[in-house]
């Protein structure tokens, strides 16, 4: 039951792709992860997904239109909705989903991250 | 599917202690709240909870410590563990926790809200 700083987090990682665990409640993970450049199409057969963004701007492709988030925005993806992170530059998020939520969803991928590090 | 931008959310509403629900996922809310002083101890038998400061201060007291958190700071109080929210000056939150989570817990109170204005 520590609090968690959020810039402190951050400072602990500098590679791209690669969430981190920060907190866990209700069967849900809190995660931060950095992101530069495009993301594969997935969708999550099951878990809706938040992405909220602490740093940057990031670009989330739908299959009809994007939405630009900004610092202080987050957006809520819906199971079953395929999407596409984008960001131009690194933009640093934190990310609210189920615990069984794979970061390339029903897509199995290289870039598929099957163990996260508690952070 | 549309973003939710923090700042515009906090500026339509003024008073305290009177959670706003601003997303909903994996049956979970997204709230924002506003707090100014000293509010009543309780827990939550069943839900966990994470408190999230936006802006200013927030003491979160319980029965054997206290803990500050600042801004980007945020902190989850596990269920069952009695807790007392504290803000000295008004403080902004962004909570995350089950769609059945009463703010008083299991202390029934006139400071309990059982019907939250989605914004």
């Amino acid at each position: 039951m520590d609090k968690v700083n959020i810039a402190h987090k951050l400072s602990r990682f500098s590679d791209h792709w690669n969430p981190r665990i920060v907190g866990e409640l209700n069967g849900q993970h809190v995660k931060l992860v950095k992101l530069k450049g495009e993301f594969i199409w997935h969708s999550h057969d099951d878990e809706d997904e938040l992405f909220y963004v602490l740093k940057g701007e990031l670009r989330m492709e739908f299959r009809d239109r994007a939405v630009t988030l900004r610092e202080n925005e987050f957006l809520i993806v819906p199971h079953g909705v395929e999407h596409r992170p984008v960001a131009a530059d690194e933009v640093s998020l934190m990310l609210f989903e189920p615990k069984t939520t794979l970061n390339t969803g029903n897509q199995a991928s290289d870039r598929t991250r099957t163990h996260l590090e508690s952070i």
